[in-house]
């Protein structure tokens, strides 16, 4: 229970539901005659009225009794009514759209809320940029959940981010309104170890009774996954296998099954349900990351329903799982999540089970979106100033700043070393070694190879560090990248082809206030400005969707024809995943977490 | 999330569970080769063992690795272990022990945890009475978990009862450790009516996000049930039909199914289940009241588990519905109702799902029960004086206090009066009306038509007060009883068949502190003192069992064949009950709640 995403607290408004239910005080709205989804009972029933006062829902039966003259009467003949969407673990960053613009996209697809882990935010700007978002967010009707992000910097030690999360700005952001669980605690060796931080932040949760939200990504069901689940950790989204999640479900633990823009992980986790004839009351269905391309093409957890539906997770169920399965799991579902008396009336139209397009979006009793369109607005939120410029690099760079020196000695000739080799459409990397041309000291990068400089500039505190690597895989021939989307500090990453693209291509960023860029032969040939942070920009999901679809053409030109090839290289820095990676502080073997030499 | 209940919250032993998971360190128990009984997936797990530290479960598998020199290992081969049962609606007083006895109980029956609404001491002795009760408990494994009584008294303008609840004492007990919600709301006409009383005590029950218990004990599922649960019920346990249950579920109300010692409702309301294809989670099963006799003779939700498969529900259906699915109805679920990883050791181990006899009771990873007996003892409870010495009536009862004036103007000859007419077996009573006879201005009682003088002395403080009435049906010949077991205000009733017996009966039990009595020609021929409170005493339970069959074995002597007369007796002052009842401020039409005339 949580007034801040009600449009009143149930306790101000008792006595109005109780008059609208008998009929002594009209309704504000009523819906008629819809088929309901009733995910309490798992049942379809017919030819139901919905009567909603104060935002809630008064009454459910034949409600002709509670229609006056101010009432506002919807036909839902034919139309099938769902509670509204709740995705259980979802960025909003990874749209590359403000919370605001976030809300348009997401509400016409069925969103009534979201728990929402800003972590990608946090390591930028911090708890502040993250009370910023909030309160965009907030001008919207969408119920943006914040659990805290658990994890700043993701690997500690190896890395600087804009900001630091520990056991105490946890028991801070626990008294914030909005705020109902700790983020994804993506350190789970810190939690199976025992740390102190771990720990720490674990302990402030549980002490706020609230909710804290997994990420147990490696397939182990036995003594880590006890572990973890021990330590009070209530829902996990990062199952790969239909056994992960069938064990976590057994072990009283939210199975959150994800079909994201890039991780399509519900075709083979659905067969955890499917397979086995089991209560699946601890089944979620959420998005974790989701594009501006996929909200515009396929939709949001309208689309994942579909998918689910396909996969053969009866559709009934497949609705609980994003609905009361997610109220429960957060101990929200005295508001949230059913179609019942006293709740918040946050109501999807659907015009089929067998279609189930969204026809309209119902929050708080008003409706807020209508064949797939918002139908509200507002003006751009002011951003400070200080989020919209983030970009804090210690030093000039020109194309001497991507000089990688040989080891000493080495003059002319060759050296070996290490690649970091990324996987088309895998979050993993594989370590490679190399040899490479070394000219008057400097070693140079190899396209006849597929080898290109990397370099990743600390972008948040001018601390002037950087770090130096090479990458295998990408297939460019000429020009560079760069993007300060480069998880999870987010600092400056630059790949590219030659010392002048590169250079441009940094630039570029720091000048725009960061984004994601490509530039060939001394020319800007793509560009996503995200001033946000870095990482979003106030547009709606069509333009960015056009924006970022424009960039990707730019990569092919330059030679790449990776799907989504920005997405594969913002993950490089990225120290909690295997095997090698680069950060600003150097390489990281991301197997044993020690830094290694550039050279083998 | 409650730490009361816990050996330690969770936050404290994260570490711990997390080592222990992973055989870092030692288990204090582990659990070998047992039947899991898993209430998250609703499936049976087979030889599964459970390792635990802490009173909580810190793994779930095969736990080999976590038993070292000190771990006590327990054989389960060939057992079934559930999580502990958990009521979640209960009156402790309704057993005629303390809270102490009562554990003593019910723990070996496999109850690890009741949700417990003290009203009938709450009555007598305000929220003091319950915070002593709540001690008595605290020293038992019980998980007794309180909610406030709402309704002290029952109704509010008709009767006297020892102490007032509202709004504020409501929000004072909110703030207590071991209150969890807000016990049975039985004015649903207040709460339809909008008045300030139900909806202040709801309101501050909701600020405090805690749950509100219900009590809509009327068979109508539309617009008044509606309006109720709009006003935030959570559960109720008073559905007598079939598809009243049924439509508290569907309305996302959890749906108590009872199964006391006097209300058997469960077999008409399993039907709700067994005829209907639907989701069962909103469904509890829960005992309500619970006389010794039954505690002795048939168990305690064991029991109720056996009638409900009886009855045709599931058995693992049937056991989440007194686990899982009441520690989610009061939002306990983190640390109780399932055996996962990080939530309390209450572990009933079963000897077969056909039996479901319970041969051991775990209670934070101790066992307390073996075989039926329960394993822990202490010295009784020394109540304060103002607890075993509740009776303060304002008058010394003589015969003289027995005579019933006759209206003005009629010294011999008859007079017309109301009756309670007594239904055996059912709470309800039919007003009724007879001719008595009247000699020197007092009407007189009749035998023969069955007819028996009835007080209500205020008992609590010393007001004086009393009502006078007839009762109908008990068929005593001679003597008469009394009772301070006398609901809700539990006043001090006698009723008889002469004014000497009943001073007789009035007198011996205020001079023992209260009870009850059966007293003929002179002598008292059956006596259960219940000092504390007038409604308990501190006795195990064959022992109060044995006093209370006694009793009414007197009750055969002076002529009741009925089946627990005194329960029905007890119900004589109950004005929340149809149709006629009397009170210690008279008569009262229980249907119009108005005061009526002794005469018609």
């Amino acid at each position: 229970m949580l007034d801040h995403f009600c449009k009143k607290p149930l306790w101000e408004c008792t006595r109005t539901l109780a008059a609208v239910a008998q009929g002594h005080q009209s309704a504000d709205v009523v819906i008629k005659g819809a088929h309901l989804v009733n995910v309490c009972t798992a049942e379809i029933q017919e030819d139901v009225d919905v009567a909603i006062s104060e935002g809630r829902v008064a009454y459910i039966g034949q409600a002709d009794h509670c229609v006056g003259p101010d009432t506002e009467v919807i036909d839902a003949a034919g139309s099938y009514i769902a509670p509204g969407f709740l995705d259980g673990h979802i960025h909003v960053e990874s749209s590359m759209m403000g919370a605001g613009e976030y809300a348009r996209a997401v509400i016409p697809h069925g969103t009534a809320g979201i728990y929402w882990d800003p972590h990608e935010i946090c390591n930028v700007l911090g708890l502040e940029g993250v009370q910023v978002m909030m309160e965009d967010a907030a001008r919207t009707p969408l119920k943006a959940i914040v659990t805290t992000p658990s994890c700043v910097p993701a690997v500690p030690g190896f890395e600087d981010t804009g900001s630091f999360v520990g056991p105490e700005e946890i028991a801070e952001s626990m008294t914030w309104d909005g705020v109902v669980g700790l983020g994804e605690m993506m350190n789970f060796p810190g939690v199976l170890a025992g740390t102190d931080h771990a720990h720490g932040e674990l302990a402030e949760t549980l002490k706020a009774n609230k909710v804290i939200t997994g990420h147990y990504s490696i397939p182990e069901t036995d003594r880590g996954l006890n572990a973890y689940i021990a330590s009070g950790v209530r829902c996990c989204h990062e199952s790969t296998r239909a056994e992960d999640a069938l064990a976590k479900m057994r072990l009283g633990q939210y199975a959150q099954l994800r079909y994201g823009s890039a991780w399509h992980d519900l075709p083979e986790l659905a067969h955890a349900i499917t397979d086995h004839d089991i209560d699946t009351r601890f089944a979620n269905l959420i998005s974790d990351d989701t594009h501006p391309h996929t909200l515009v093409e396929d939709g949001h957890l309208d689309h994942v329903l579909r998918v689910a539906v396909q996969c053969g997770i009866p559709v009934i169920q497949a609705i609980q799982m994003m609905t009361i399965n997610v109220a429960t799991c957060f101990h929200m579902d005295d508001d949230l999540g059913s179609i019942t008396p006293g709740k918040c009336a946050d109501i999807v139209f659907l015009d089929g089970l067998d279609t189930l397009n969204v026809t309209r979006m119902m929050i708080d009793g008003t409706v807020v979106a209508e064949g797939g369109k918002p139908l509200f607005d507002y003006e751009c939120f002011a951003f400070p100033d200080w989020v919209t410029h983030s970009m804090h690099v210690g030093q000039p760079i020109t194309p001497a700043s991507f000089v990688v020196k040989a080891p000493e000695g080495t003059t002319d000739g060759t050296v070996d070393v290490r690649t970091i080799q990324i996987i088309p459409g895998k979050v993993g990397t594989f370590e490679g070694h190399a040899t490479l041309p070394v000219r008057n000291g400097e070693v140079l990068g190899d396209p006849s190879q597929d080898i290109l400089k990397t370099f990743v500039f600390e972008r948040h505190h001018e601390t002037g560090t950087f770090g130096v690597g090479f990458t295998q895989g990408f297939g460019i021939k000429r020009g560079a990248m760069a993007s300060t989307v480069a998880h999870d500090a987010h600092n400056l990453l630059v790949v590219g082809t030659n010392d002048e693209d590169m250079a441009l291509a940094a630039n570029t960023l720091i000048e725009c206030g960061g984004g994601m860029v490509v530039v060939a032969d001394g020319k800007v040939l793509g560009l996503v400005e995200l001033p946000i942070a870095g990482l979003m920009d106030d547009l709606g999901a069509e333009e960015m969707s056009e924006k970022v679809h424009a960039l990707e053409r730019t990569w092919a030109d330059i030679g790449c024809t990776m799907p989504s090839p920005f997405m594969t290289m913002a993950l490089i820095p990225l120290a909690c995943l295997p095997e090698l990676r680069l950060t600003n502080r150097g390489l990281v073997d991301c197997t044993t977490f020690e830094f290694v030499s550039l050279f083998v």
